[in-house]
């Protein structure tokens, strides 16, 4: 069964904001054999609802919803819930199953410290 | 020359949000010798020029702030410098660099794609 993975972002006016999200999809798609889609939470496209169709048309059977977020506030907590659940309702056959924020994983703390302590 | 470290993020009404900087604050505290401050942009204390006061009287001479953001969008590109610019400058005698933010981190971005792609 073809596993997708939405990889959910906070948006911004400024297009740069865009990039590490963008690096990262194509650093997991080289480590993730299914289909990932980027989306953002506002101020710039996909949204959710679209990465899930998208993901949908591409096959997946199972979507992972990855909040790239480093904490768990309002936007992980209430705003995802609620956009996931209106866009996963117009895919009743797709299981749609949201994640704890990226933050909350010790490998990734743990790689911003060294990356820190590394700088100058 | 004492060199400290701000870990400048997000804050948020939720007390949950501050947990993962927290840690990271700590993992950071065991790699690297100097004073590291937590500071939030917003909604939750304590703000950037009380972390800079508080690596001053720490004895920091020279202080790294390092925006724990994944991208660069207005807080990170307008609101640090028009707020480090404040702070530094009640210290004229504390040299104080801004950092971009650790999302542009080669390595932070491999870690987060690794910790998904070994996720159910």
């Amino acid at each position: 069964m073809t596993q997708g993975i939405v990889l959910f972002a906070h948006g911004s006016r400024d297009a740069q904001w865009a990039q590490p999200f963008e690096q990262l999809a194509l650093s997991l798609s080289r480590r993730f054999s299914g289909p990932v889609e980027l989306a953002f939470l506002d101020l710039m496209p996909p949204t959710l609802e679209q990465a899930i169709d998208a993901l949908a048309r591409r096959g997946a059977r199972s979507i992972r919803v990855v909040p790239v977020f480093l904490g768990k506030g309002g936007h992980v907590g209430e705003d995802l819930p609620r956009l996931a659940a209106q866009a996963a309702g117009k895919h009743p056959t797709i299981r749609v199953e949201l994640e704890p924020p990226i933050g909350e994983q010790p490998t990734v703390i743990e790689a911003i410290a060294r990356a820190i302590a590394a700088g100058r």
